[in-house]
């Protein structure tokens, strides 16, 4: 170990997801940052957040992030859209580590992916209506249009191991035909479960869409971010991973172990203090 | 009104479901006791329960009895398949008023229509996993073949509100064939939101197979333990529904309040206390 790193870059990355989706996110931080540790915290008793309110998902997300600090973790990713575009802001002011959501990555790589200036985006009912990535891309060019569609099928599909499927495809033109005829050029992956959906969706968009995956740009700002700070893992250590779930795994987790090749042992089963209202 | 009767019975009846599915025994509640008083709790913040665990089913339901009872309420319906799978025992020994779950009066109607013995049961996944329609049904005739499937992709359909779509027939052909081609001549309807999409099952089981719908023989079951509890409303009594949720309404409240054609008026938000793990 190159002892003139600092002492706490072996500590690890804490993620957190509503439930299982959120493995994804870790799926290309392993990729990318194979020296990492990573805790990874689903919020399985509470799943989904879509529908929930803005102030109990930021209250669900507070007290999440508590638990990731008792773990030491050295930054603390939202592997979650709803939580990203709900709570980012409370987490940002609260929370003594560094906080990255998986908004703002997604929204700069689909800015910088569109070239007819028409951004789709898909996700939860809570993430589309929260208006949380278009306020993200316009932001960045506010010349860019952005056209939302919420896609409440998508994650039980994926959660039911269909994907691949002609009822799957179905859902998949159901949902993105309008956007296609809107014109967009770019869609974004707005929801942590969607890229295991990513070959169906790309089988009905063909060439004349181009993906964004939320989940893969998260993890390159977290990259950035630990390498600004000096926080990254020494480069011969290895990558850990830690699963902990507040209520015991269900099929999905299989679904997500074999899409997503990842070597996840035993699940810890945790409880979230509950903060009071 | 009735000097004789007893001065309680004009309390309302509790009914209580992870969301809005319950409303379709409220609806059946209507139907059969007009002059009834309703209060439901829809544990919306916390929905759903379907991939909960039974330890954290059951503490969510003692809470909410809790709320229920703290209204006056008579007598205790749990419009949750998953909740009286899991929960009941538990709230039968605490409450100290009597509580009517769906599970067992709609296998006893299951029991009482099937002609070649062998019966079919849907549900979410925690409700098919636990068995409970399966206890209940072969407790009261053992000779009785079971077939369960769990269909997570039918309550997500409805909350859509396709009732009435090609996708939603197919996802219905996808889970019913196996249990067809089983040879149910019976089948049950165990989650209070597949009402609505009894056209849509009864489509493709055509005259083949009997749907047994467990929210209206939960609703025929309160009928008869109010009636023999003397517990009634007078019969001039106006009966009125109240509606609370734990999180503000989403667009499902539109279609399960349009399909059933439900007077919910004004919606209270209401807060469960949490009870200690």
């Amino acid at each position: 170990m190159d002892a003139t790193r600092p002492k706490n870059s072996t500590r690890p990355i804490g993620v957190f997801d509503s439930g299982i989706g959120g493995l994804t996110v870790v799926r290309a931080l392993c990729e990318l940052l194979p020296n990492e540790s990573i805790f990874y915290l689903g919020d399985t008793a509470r799943v989904p957040y879509g529908g929930k309110s803005a102030a109990t998902v930021e209250r669900y997300s507070l007290e999440i992030s508590g638990l990731l600090l008792e773990e030491n973790c050295k930054t603390i990713v939202v592997a979650c859209n709803t939580a990203s575009a709900l709570a980012l802001p409370k987490l940002e002011a609260t929370s003594p580590v560094t906080v990255t959501g998986v908004i703002q990555p997604g929204a700069a790589a689909a800015v910088g992916t569109t070239r007819n200036g028409h951004i789709g985006v898909i996700g939860t009912r809570a993430t589309i209506k929260s208006g949380a990535y278009e306020r993200a891309i316009r932001a960045l060019d506010d010349k860019v249009q952005v056209s939302g569609r919420a896609c409440p099928l998508f994650v039980p599909l994926i959660e039911e191991g269909w994907l691949e499927s002609e009822i799957t495809d179905r859902v998949v033109r159901q949902y993105l035909e309008p956007l296609v005829q809107d014109g967009i050029d770019t869609l974004v992956l707005g929801c942590t479960h969607y890229p295991l959906l990513r070959d169906a969706i790309g089988r009905f968009l063909g060439d004349t869409v181009q993906l964004v995956d939320s989940a893969q740009n998260c993890a390159i700002a977290v990259s950035h971010l630990l390498q600004a700070a000096k926080l990254g893992a020494p480069p011969g250590s290895e990558g850990t991973l830690a699963v902990a779930l507040t209520d015991p795994p269900d099929a999905f987790l299989e679904v997500a172990r074999k899409s997503l090749r990842l070597d996840i042992g035993t699940v810890q089963l945790r409880e979230v203090l509950h903060l009071a209202k």
